[in-house]
């Protein structure tokens, strides 16, 4: 609009989200409109924030803007999904990103895993790592791999400045070991879930946090996580974990999203396996997943895909 | 040529493979090309059967006309994958046809299997079924699902007069019950590999017949095995089995394609493994595979592959 500036009066504006009508980090968004004079809004998705939630439309009627919503409007969720998650469930957007060879093995017996899938794969992973709130992770996972789980972008990408996704590791008895690069590397904020019954000392380290979760079972409570998550406004949260995690996860029903990375390669039946998930013993009661889209990435393959209800 | 007439005379001919220069179920093709009159013959593979190799070429240059050869060799070899194999190599072509889920399982732990594929995919497997010389199985996947091995055309699909491919089962102890399908459905013809050390009665059934095949290990030697089929006039071999089976082929050097139909649903780490394969203690050993091509069939995508030398 500011580049617009006179010639913005009578016309159409097309926006992805509904217009704010509330002083947050920036003036409202509606009365930047109104100013410019826009004869009519067409608005993609109704902004479900409580400060917002069709105060924006309202006050675009009242000084006689023509307002139209809808068009789009699953493409435009779409663009903000981890938003609409955060404020409609009250929980982030979870996407599992998983490696595995064509027979669903992540890694060898004796815990080898670098590197089933190749560059391409590993890259695109970033982005998807950049775009979240929170990378989450286990203890064994840290305990295994030691992970940084920071983003590395390319060295001739674009570079934007960006917050640096929290690291979450739910760590019930807080084993994460003190020279451990998610702890001691300062190069991102790290979370420590762990039991109440545990005491933290988080003292040591600049840049590292804990805090408490139930426990459900011999895991955390994996809503209350999700919850704590959320209330830190954690739009999307990237999980790179092991296969008791993302399959409690995916067994609670708290998987949103898959990124499934294929190699294609073998691994053999003593490889690890891709999730640990309870017992079947009726083909009806399969996980069924939906294809979002597949993409070939160097030698792999990547399926993105969404449990189906 | 029978079309073109008078007009073949001065032409140029494009044939796949070198025409024969002997009587075979049909008589020489290389005399027809002359007596057609034709000036020149591009062919694009040579054929390595002994009674042609080299004599077809031989025959027409002699006559005057011109040969030349190569013209998109790998294509037309492609076409007639399993005769080049068995002439050349002296074993068939294996192309082992898996089905499984996302996390690489083909059933569940109790065995059931039927159905993590849909209808599409099922169908595409009865084509590949059908351009076969044989099915191989082993004698475990007959007892769990007692499956038919036939080719089930679909009913408004053309039909052509084939020949049903041979049902091979490897079953060294000769365990397969006689009520199984394979033995008693009369649909196609069977043939029982069995340890030397077992003495077969095969007269009791139609279509039935029985060898004996030497052993390595706790397996059939499944050299032999190749062996015998190709001695049979085997040019492609369609492996339907378990993940023992399917396994040794792999160790062993003897797959030369893939069919992985992968099901969008996840069965979870108690279900069974995709293949038994030595444990693997180096990632440097993976086994490593080739993408041939990748399609949707329904929800479920079919992934051919090469292993890679």
């Amino acid at each position: 609009m500011r580049e617009a500036g006179e010639r913005a009066r009578g016309a159409t504006a097309y926006v992805t989200l509904e217009p704010c009508a509330h002083w947050g980090r920036t003036p409202p968004c509606a009365d930047a409109l109104i100013a410019a004079g826009v004869a009519r809004v067409v608005i993609a998705a109704e902004d479900p924030f409580p400060q917002v939630d069709g105060h924006g439309i309202a006050k675009l009627r009242a000084t006689g803007i023509e307002v139209q919503t809808g068009l789009m409007r699953d493409a435009a969720r779409e663009l903000n999904v981890g938003f609409f998650s955060r404020i409609e469930r009250k929980r982030p957007w979870v996407r599992v990103k998983l490696a595995m060879s064509l027979d669903g093995r992540t890694a060898l017996a004796n815990g080898e895993s670098k590197w089933i899938t190749g560059e391409a794969a590993r890259s695109d992973v970033q982005r998807w790592r950049a775009r979240s709130s929170a990378i989450l992770t286990g203890s064994g996972t840290v305990l295994a791999d030691n992970p940084h789980l920071t983003v590395r972008l390319e060295q001739n990408g674009p570079v934007h400045a960006f917050v640096p996704p929290l690291r979450v590791v739910l760590d019930r008895h807080l084993r994460t070991p003190a020279e451990s690069h998610v702890l001691a590397d300062g190069q991102a904020p790290t979370l420590l879930l762990h039991a109440a019954s545990i005491s933290a000392n988080d003292s040591c380290f600049e840049h590292v946090a804990c805090a408490a979760v139930a426990e459900q079972g011999t895991l955390l409570d994996l809503n209350a996580v999700l919850a704590l998550l959320a209330a830190r406004d954690c739009n999307e949260v990237h999980v790179e974990a092991g296969p008791t995690l993302c399959g409690a996860l995916l067994a609670d029903g708290l998987v949103d999203e898959l990124l499934l990375y294929i190699a294609p390669v073998f691994l053999g039946d003593s490889a690890r396996p891709l999730l640990h998930l309870p017992l079947l013993t009726d083909m009806a009661n399969r996980w069924r997943l939906q294809t979002l889209d597949q993409r070939q990435l160097g030698e792999d393959l990547r399926i993105r895909l969404r449990p189906r209800p």
